[in-house]
């Protein structure tokens, strides 16, 4: 064997370039292509190897944590299946604008040749979720491919980079360390584009902010408040929001709500939309005889900020331009907590449990999907809290990036609200919670169907549910025992049926440190 | 809303053309897009339902399934993600010739220009792990190309056929039943690779055939003992086969092993080799300084028998040609079991318990990894069974292959052998078992360790792993506790933790019928 020791190969040399620049953290689920990656991250000091048990975990882990560090996480994934495996939370982050350094081990280059049971053309698995592909040729260049995909992951928005690390170019001889380039600052929104957003809010005509991605962190959602104060604007935000600041003392908004006729009737008197970090807001899904696009046809739309643009300089140049900068915010939520309901589950119940209980400076991560829909209420007066919603859209997001976010931000309580539906598709998180010893309290809503589908059959025009579609809509015969679930993952749970069991368990788990999991059957 | 009755829209003729053309079972993971292909499920008799609450078990059912049934199941997707979650096992089924039929849902056609947050590109997710891919522009064509799916599924060896269906093209008006062409025949082989295979069998060089695929069953094996009786050759299997029908009064194979210098060695005296079914044996995995393709350098390769041509056929006739036709044939497997051991658990002993009470008719679906690698030969006398490996080496195969296996052949006992790590990718396969009734005896061999990446970090010459490398391959701290986490999918459960306990744990759930798990710890 004529490859060079594991103090200078190709792995050692991206390992030093990932610490060299800030990527503290792996997310891993390594195979054997990835073993020389492995053992340069175990000889080498500043990079936190977490494992997950299930790919779909590690990348939902690094878009939670990108969400509350407002950095990129690494992860290593085996080949193109394993890749494969977690591209389902690789659209979620990319979705969210959640930067992340994805490395796929790959066979070794002349190993390919030989269509190995594992071959596959890595590149075009990760192409639909990357906004960055690249595969070292050499080991040579392994640490500058490495700097190159740091420097695409911290674009504004965050960036999904992939780099495919054949096994040759990790053990053959490195390259030594490369810099990636500094963060890119965000842009600067012209003087025209604050100018027409002032008129749009002045010119008398009904009109709204719509906020998303940074602008709804707390600075931006203040002024966003001072400019409603000025003009009378309504402020909205997205459905689904990488990172929501919200609570006692913090600018409120109005957010777009999942069904579309709820959406349309919230959206249908707005004359002039202001977007901030935002999209002009479309339906989830198409429903026979309704609308995609969610604001009236006559509603003048204008774009203060892009996803790339520095959106808090555009709202403070926006609020001074209006004469707004130093007057007082409305849409203040006021410290306020609903008192402890007692009876029966209910989604009501249940939000007045959060909203009485949620602890200052918790981070909740809401996959609560149908029973969720009424949280937002219950909660606003809770004290300050941070809210991150799947933003792609595909369920199995919450688990995971509970346990990035408990990563990202050490020292805070994470709430995972959790679909009974959604969690299963990566309950495997459980576990990295446990072996981590993260501060997550998970809450199951185990209601024992995909609910949201039992409602959507019904939108789409399809007809009331049958035998064959109920049971495919159940998660019923069994019923999944979360408990059990949970315990053998290695996570303690229990079981509630009623709101004040919840409440006695909630607070239980709240006190206690680590992860712990609450099934709520209604 | 002007769309048509579900009586007579695209997804009723899409459902009737699966119907129509033999498609008997569709393995689902719906969403709000696929809501009028349930709806048409639920109305048209024909097809079993079965949810899987991940869509890797979706996929690796369809694989168990046409394993068993030789013929194709469809799966039904949600949208790319929904899909990318179901890559792993596409691969898996790929690179076995599993014919497979995916449905996969997509935004109505006008909806895609919103770019609503599910939005990707479905064809370019799903090109990698298929063999065809087509999106339906029009309800009319929904049936045609549901079809011409079924046609590509069904070509020798099975392909994956991949349909995207548009939620429009699923609600709107349909355009009746459409007919699949006939399973194509498998092609012949040639006069001439008759005669080059006869040659080398005869020409005095040391001999060997290699079979694959179709060539390891029954019927074919037999032949093969015959020409081997004949000519002195020696009868190789690839490591990884579909489907190795085994056991008293079959002819046992040599199985190419795993661990490169175990296969080097096995090869390294074969001067002709002959392909039925099979591929030149490559390395799993590139290793420094070892070889990739395992044959000796001076090897004769002479294909017989390529995947997609009649390989029975093909041994039929180089049987004649070497007038082998009529005499016995040689390595034929004795009836003869293992006595029940006793003492701690080791992979010999576990072997052992196997060929004891190993079920006549049984399926063996073998993702033990490295417990496994020493189960042939303690189980090589029991009665005849089948035995499914993992092709593509994507691990998390295992127990939705049993349950698809299950399905495909109704009355059979499926035994799942499962390493504690592979398990984990897919362990949800676990409630479709549960409420499929399925008799599906599963043993979990829980090392708590990725073991075979313990011996692979060393194989790579990445060294001895330290803390942190060995934390990345270790699934302790905490242990999976399989007894609760298979109850917590309503599947009952045993802990083992020597072999006799294993005897009667594993005697017990043969005289029951269902599913059930076993945690054997060692």
């Amino acid at each position: 064997m004529n490859h060079p020791t594991s103090r200078d190969n190709g792995a050692v040399s991206l390992v030093r370039t990932l610490v060299a620049n800030g990527v503290e953290v792996c997310f891993t689920n390594p195979g054997t292509s990835e073993m020389h990656f492995v053992s340069a991250l175990d000889r080498i000091d500043g990079m936190r190897c977490v494992l997950g048990l299930f790919e779909g975990v590690v990348t939902g882990a690094a878009d939670g944590y990108y969400r509350m560090a407002d950095k990129p996480a690494s992860t290593l994934l085996h080949l193109g299946p394993g890749l494969g495996n977690g591209l389902a939370n690789l659209h979620n982050a990319k979705k969210a604008g959640s930067g992340i350094v994805n490395i796929v081990g790959e066979h070794a280059t002349y190993h390919l040749a030989c269509n190995a049971p594992l071959t596959t053309d890595i590149e075009a698995i990760a192409t639909p979720m990357s906004n960055w592909v690249r595969t070292s040729r050499s080991s040579k260049d392994v640490a500058v491919d490495g700097a190159a995909a740091i420097t695409e992951a911290r674009q504004p928005p965050g960036r999904i980079a992939t780099l495919v690390l054949p096994a040759d170019t990790a053990w053959g001889e490195g390259g030594g360390v490369a810099q990636a380039a500094a963060p890119a600052a965000r842009r600067a929104v012209s003087d025209d584009a604050i100018e027409a957003a002032a008129r749009a809010l002045t010119n008398g005509r009904p009109a709204a902010l719509l906020l998303g991605d940074l602008a709804v962190r707390e600075d931006a959602l203040q002024l966003a408040g001072r400019i409603a104060s000025k003009t009378g604007c309504r402020v909205l935000s997205e459905y689904a929001l990488p990172r929501l600041q919200r609570g006692a003392g913090r600018v409120l908004t109005q957010r777009v709500p999942y069904p579309v006729d709820a959406s349309l009737a919230m959206l249908n008197d707005i004359a002039e939309l202001v977007l901030v970090g935002s999209k002009v807001p479309v339906a989830f899904f198409a429903y026979p005889g309704k609308p995609s696009v969610l604001t009236p046809d006559a509603c003048q739309i204008t774009t203060l900020a892009e996803l790339a643009d520095d959106q808090l300089a555009a709202l403070r140049a926006l609020a001074e331009r209006l004469g707004a900068s130093s007057i007082d915010a409305v849409h203040i939520a006021q410290a306020q907590r609903p008192g402890l309901p007692n009876g029966a589950l209910t989604p009501e119940g249940i939000g007045a449990v959060l909203g009485a209980l949620l602890p200052e400076n918790a981070i909740v991560v809401d996959e609560a999907v149908t029973t969720g829909r009424g949280f937002g209420k219950p909660t606003a007066g809770a004290p300050p809290h941070d809210w991150l919603s799947i933003v792609g859209g595909s369920i199995g997001f919450g688990l995971p990036a509970a346990t990035g976010a408990a990563i990202g931000a050490p020292g805070r309580t994470v709430i995972a609200l959790e679909g009974d539906g959604s969690a299963m598709y990566t309950l495997q998180a459980l576990w990295t919670m446990a072996r981590e010893s993260l501060d997550v309290k998970v809450l199951i809503f185990a209601n024992r169907r995909y609910q949201i589908l039992q409602g959507e059959l019904a939108n789409v025009g399809a007809g009331t549910p049958g035998r064959k579609a109920s049971s495919m809509l159940s998660l019923d015969r069994p019923d999944l025992d979360w408990v059990l679930l949970a315990r053998g993952h290695g996570v303690d749970a229990a079981r509630v049926d009623d709101l004040d069991g919840l409440a006695k368990a909630f607070g239980r788990a709240l006190a206690t440190p680590g992860p712990c999991l609450i099934e709520v059957v209604f």
